[in-house]
């Protein structure tokens, strides 16, 4: 049998945790796997004193994160967090010491992976992040590995377990926003801070991997749309539900003739559709490879097991010598691409206004609507009991979206609207 | 760059052709992905003369499948079919004179596939099937290289395309089998000789490689009990979805404590869950990995360009060098397991008879399933307008499948009871 893998971990929270136990429960396994032993050479953690639920006694412990990229150690797993600082630091010098390199960590990789995977490439070993993007489900090696034959055409995913989590709660209590936030941070759901998951950062950052990986470009938030799930209502959730849709934070990156079109924004999806059904905190992806797909992968989108579950795996698969390009091809031919135009990114909208109820407020919504070349599939009007104003919701056919939003402004401008008008793109189904 | 790979297929078929068009189409991608050209370097066709949609003229013919075996290619593609013939002799001969060997032939790996991989160890060259199992969807790469660090404790399917059809134009149009089945025959979705795919050999044969990669046993046909769809009725159909469930052709492998139950029938799926949406030719697959599980994975189970996709992701992993084991193992390892003992399958099932409408009737059957310590959970009566029988559906609390079959023989000996007693698996959700 081959020399050992040596891994050095730096990082020893949950994921790293879980990474230690499946190493100690499932050694044998992983051996026959791997085809070789893998053995944890070396850790580091901030707080070395700290009770961890592991036997901790025969690691050896680095003095700083930074020592294990002159470790003896073959690969080095990044399970630190952080976009820049100590965690960027480690996986570069890492690299440049001709270290292999498993990481889950989707901000860096989506500002500098590009980078990182040419300097990987040029040293001859892998740079591996399956567990960066949707936890346990293998969409990094599908897209990678799998679906290369036809090319993706279009790649939709719910990518954030902490906003699906709300918005299904939000849909069983009939509860605002902020109330169930709350509950969910009391449950551990979402983050004392919960500003990356919520506002659709954390799903941007995934969405920058997926798209790379699908459509052969360099990752770039810059490119990439963002809305949270923050102005989403009841209201809005009961409206979905009698109009046949759920909504959704969604990312959704979709190849156009002149460009990719990347966004994350919460979405009307239609019940009965795969990603409708997807509830709590599970994670799915949509991967669309024309004649040979669509493809759907659904999982634990995190947690412990999930995790370190993806992070074994691409240590088992450097232990097996896989150590193709990071983005399933040369780094350096990943193309810089510009945002699909915005004539490629007509949609379908649902939109919502609160109105007075008084005559001519309608007429002058769709007045306003059709000045901006925006057309009506379908409408619902509802008076609430004891109340002076109605809800005014509408369905357009697809139009660009700045069509829609100058005649929203326009509207909103309107006395006769309460409120800023509610706008939520509809998900093809 | 490194050299080309150079690949020989054998079978120009349907999914033949598909690889031969990928190629020409997709060459530069490929390359890219692949770090190096994939040439199709000879090929070999019963019906050399045969009209294809390809432009054939610049291909290598070889005179015989065999021939391959002995070309200068690099990779053999073995799409002939067939579980003996040809089609082992060419693997066989491929493995031997050290060529890998990529193939869609599932009957031929349940059958041959341990050997098969040892083979291909031993000359250190890659057996790969990707195709074999539910088309495009990377259910193979995903049991063999991405769920591994949790031990996988299920997996279940639906497998076959043909029978997911059937099934589900029965709950269209409430017509019966042999109806639909011809209807299948003539729109080209089912196969003039039917037998393997409606009496679930088809299914078992795919289940055999799924279950070898999941729980690291040698596949085995005769492990497998099998059961087909041809005796489920648009009655069975009906009060399914009474009951909140929908009919599907499943393929099933559990680990238990003393061996591995794997079986292939029909089964009540509960709405709702992921499986029972799986609609028309679609294939889906459910892996339970413990705390990192379940995992879901559905597409196109079938057809040209899905199948032809996992034959060429199998390609390029082998240009890139992965080599490993084809069931995620040694082959010398896989284990030759018993099925589980008859105690640790039990299960609840959909019990439904024919009866005389005399006094009594319930109460013979009650007092037979009692004596098999079978107990009931619900039931449901119904009389039929303008006969003189009556449909009596019961669903059983879990009991072992030995003590059920056993009183169902003694309540179809009764007679008040009307040809043969229905009895269909509760799939647990």
């Amino acid at each position: 049998m081959t020399e050992p893998l040596r891994i050095a971990m730096a990082g020893l929270g949950t994921v790293g945790g879980g990474v230690l136990r499946a190493l100690a429960e499932r050694g044998d396994d992983l051996r026959s796997r791997a085809g070789r032993e893998i053995l944890l050479s070396q850790v580091c953690a901030l707080d070395r004193g700290k009770r961890r639920p592991h036997d901790m006694a025969e690691l050896k412990w680095a003095h700083s994160a930074l020592d294990l990229a002159q470790s003896d150690a073959d690969v080095v797993v990044e399970l630190i967090g952080g976009e820049n600082g100590t965690a960027l630091d480690l996986i570069f010098a890492a690299l440049n010491n001709g270290k292999h390199v498993v990481t889950a960590n989707k901000s860096l990789l989506a500002r500098h992976g590009a980078d990182l995977a040419e300097l990987a490439e040029r040293k001859g070993v892998a740079l591996k992040f399956e567990a960066a993007v949707a936890g346990g489900i293998p969409i990094v090696k599908a897209l990678r590995e799998s679906l290369v034959a036809h090319g993706v055409v279009a790649v939709r995913g719910i990518l954030n377990g902490t906003c699906n989590f709300i918005l299904t709660q939000m849909e069983a209590t009939g509860r605002p926003f902020l109330e169930v936030l709350a509950e969910a941070q009391r449950m551990g759901f979402a983050e004392a801070d919960p500003t990356l998951d919520v506002e659709g950062h954390d799903t941007a950052h995934k969405l920058a991997l997926l798209a790379a990986l699908a459509f052969g470009i360099r990752p770039d938030l810059g490119q990439i749309t963002v809305e949270g799930i923050a102005k989403v209502t009841p209201e809005d959730i009961t409206f979905a539900r009698e109009l046949g849709y759920r909504i959704k934070l969604l990312g959704v990156a979709r190849q156009g003739p002149d460009g990719v079109d990347q966004r994350v924004h919460p979405a009307m999806v239609k019940l009965g559709t795969p990603l409708a059904d997807v509830e709590g905190a599970f994670n799915a992806v949509v991967a669309d490879a024309g004649q040979a797909g669509p493809f759907f992968l659904a999982g634990r989108g995190a947690g412990q097991a999930p995790t370190a579950s993806a992070v074994i795996a691409d240590v088992v698969d450097i232990a097996r010598g896989a150590i193709g390009p990071a983005f399933g091809r040369p780094a350096k031919e990943l193309e810089v691409t510009r945002p699909a135009p915005e004539s490629a990114r007509a949609n379908a909208f649902y939109l919502r206004f609160q109105a007075l109820d008084q005559p001519g407020v309608l007429a002058e919504i769709a007045a306003r609507l059709a000045r901006a070349h925006v057309s009506i599939e379908s409408m619902i009007q509802r008076g609430r009991a004891l109340s002076e104003s109605v809800a005014i919701v509408m369905i357009t056919h697809p139009c660009p979206p700045i069509a829609v939003e100058s005649a929203l402004k326009d509207i909103a401008a309107s006395d006769k609207i309460l409120g800023a008008p509610t706008l939520i793109h509809m998900e093809p189904a």
